[in-house]
């Protein structure tokens, strides 16, 4: 059995914690919080601790806060010769404090405290600077997920932007396409069974053969309707821009 | 047992075909094709006619062709006083010949020929002239999906927006999040379960609430980072413009 220390209380952690309670092979030690707070609302109470000193010495450290704060915490940690990790999808592994022997555990998921999600499916990005610590971080990985990647930091860096552009971004898209409804009186729900194609589609397509509407159409008819309907300047000028980028790429 | 012409071979005509064959109140009698090559590779030869004058009156006309074509077809229907609707989310009703009766039938999903889709979960949204003629689109409909709404061709146009935005431009994403994945030497399998979720948090989560990246939480950092690593400049300013449009509505 081996025993782990997280620090941080995020979202990434609370769904890091459900699947880990799952494991036989991995302890949890110790989960070092800035507010005990929050941290009550899904940590038990016996792991938690307040201050970074308290921790102790173990296998492998997590931390997974914010990606500005990860260099600092890392100095912190108040011991050394340990296998210590941190989750960000951006950050360079050699952010990490020296003194101990560092490596990155990134999930790449989208994770919100309110919406429960299969682990197991989360695919995770592992790097470390030996070998052995890789096998250790590929080990503690093949237990929680069925997706498991060794990346260096520069893909992973340039994964992330993907990222970005595949998930918030989207996300961003029905946000505008969710206004639009609102302010004509259509339900969004009449929305969900197309944004579930689009995304279930690039399973049996490839993105470009997947690509439809008007832009790829070159249907300047409508494009040009939808942007005189397009009162918010913003929308507007997205619009725009992703139809020319679309006709870029046809 | 009612009758139902259709004109044209596209991807909508493909998979409404295939939800009109499991109808026993239906029966199509006539499919007004271009091409007669194209069509038969879906389309039962006995029912296909190259010259749309030799289509017969029928109790629904269905016009599904590209927007501009609409007009001019509607024209050409050698008959008159029978059910004729289009099948375009951009295109008014009143664009159809007032010789028959007008209406629309808009199906608002994303349809590729080679990728099978569930019809019943279609949204159908109809506009008809007067009551008798919604109530016959709405027994159509009612067969073949169980999302059926009534939208005025205002409604309509500004749902077609919003479904650009949520499906075709999301799309677009993807294609940007597998050109990164590509020029990293990365395999696209790995934004699979990401893209996924985030599609399904929708049906949890508003948009607003399901908005997580940097953009969102003002990480500068990272926003400046990722602009600085993309090099394909419309990309570049994709990235500006939607973590700008993110962060207007936070």
């Amino acid at each position: 059995m081996k025993t782990i220390n997280i620090i941080g209380a995020g979202n990434v952690v609370y769904h890091l914690l459900q699947a880990l309670n799952k494991s036989s092979q991995y302890k949890i030690q110790n989960i070092a919080v800035r507010s005990l707070e929050k941290a009550l609302d899904f940590i038990p109470e016996e792991l938690i601790v307040t201050n970074i000193n308290q921790l102790k010495k173990t296998d492998i450290t997590l931390i997974s806060v914010t990606d500005n704060a990860i260099e600092q915490i890392s100095d912190n940690i108040p011991y050394k010769d340990s296998l210590v990790v941190h989750t960000s999808g951006t950050t360079a592994l050699e952010i990490l404090n020296d003194k101990n022997r560092r490596g990155v555990f990134y999930p790449l998921q989208t994770f919100s405290k309110n919406k429960e999600i299969s682990f197991k499916e989360v695919p995770l990005c592992l790097e470390a600077e030996n070998e052995n610590d890789l096998n250790d971080l590929k080990k503690l990985a093949d237990e929680l997920s069925e997706n498991v990647y060794e990346l260096s930091s520069q893909q992973r860096k340039s994964l992330h932007v993907a990222a970005v552009f595949v998930s918030n971004f989207v996300n961003h898209m029905y946000y505008i396409g969710n206004e639009i409804c609102m302010a004509n009186n259509i339900p969004f729900n009449i929305l969900k069974p197309l944004i579930k194609e689009t995304a279930n589609k690039i399973n049996y397509l490839s993105p470009e053969e997947a690509q439809t509407g008007p832009a790829v159409r070159f249907d300047t008819k409508t494009t040009d309707a939808h942007e005189a309907f397009l009162i918010n300047e913003t929308y507007k000028e997205i619009y725009k821009l992703i139809t020319k980028s679309i006709q870029k790429n046809v």
